[in-house]
């Protein structure tokens, strides 16, 4: 069953751009990793520190997994700095719709 | 630019699945319709009566354009008494990622 995850950031004011550099440049590594369905790193347009990054695995495991590759550390270590908080995961199941890839 | 839109909607106590199946049945009045990029339906896998729908659409315009399709009304119609609350809407803006199609 494949696992999606919507992730909310929040960063510190100002710093939303260095956000989205390090957060697309990391992805990069999910490019070639089949188990990545989707990975899209998106803008709030009403609230100007607020990125979401929406991600489907082919399983929770795998997605687990991909985070401990010791290349993606450097980037999370820069990044946890600039937001406010910890970013909020909401784990979710997709049910249905149009132009979900199979996994 | 292409305008996405995650969607919280919480349902009242035991009808997620009937909001589940007029999203999904709903939804195929989109599968024809070139503008919409994706309609991905998703049970969150923590809290019980919650949903996200993620979409993507060529431009807002064209998003709020699709909504007034009158044979989307009775699903709307249906499904508002099933929901606690408005949906919450958080529109964004895709700045990269992996799988995100053309639009």
């Amino acid at each position: 069953m494949a696992f999606m995850l919507l992730n909310r950031l929040t960063t510190r004011s100002g710093r939303r751009d260095d956000v989205f550099r390090n957060l697309i440049e990391s992805g990069k590594r999910f490019d070639d990793n089949s188990a990545c369905l989707l990975y899209f790193v998106a803008e709030s347009t009403e609230a100007e520190d607020e990125i979401w990054v929406v991600d489907l695995w082919t399983s929770e495991a795998v997605h687990a997994a991909a985070l401990e590759d010791p290349a993606l550390q450097p980037y999370i270590a820069e990044t946890t700095p600039l937001l406010e908080g910890m970013p909020q995961q909401i784990p979710v199941r997709a049910r249905g719709g149009k132009g979900l890839p199979d996994g």
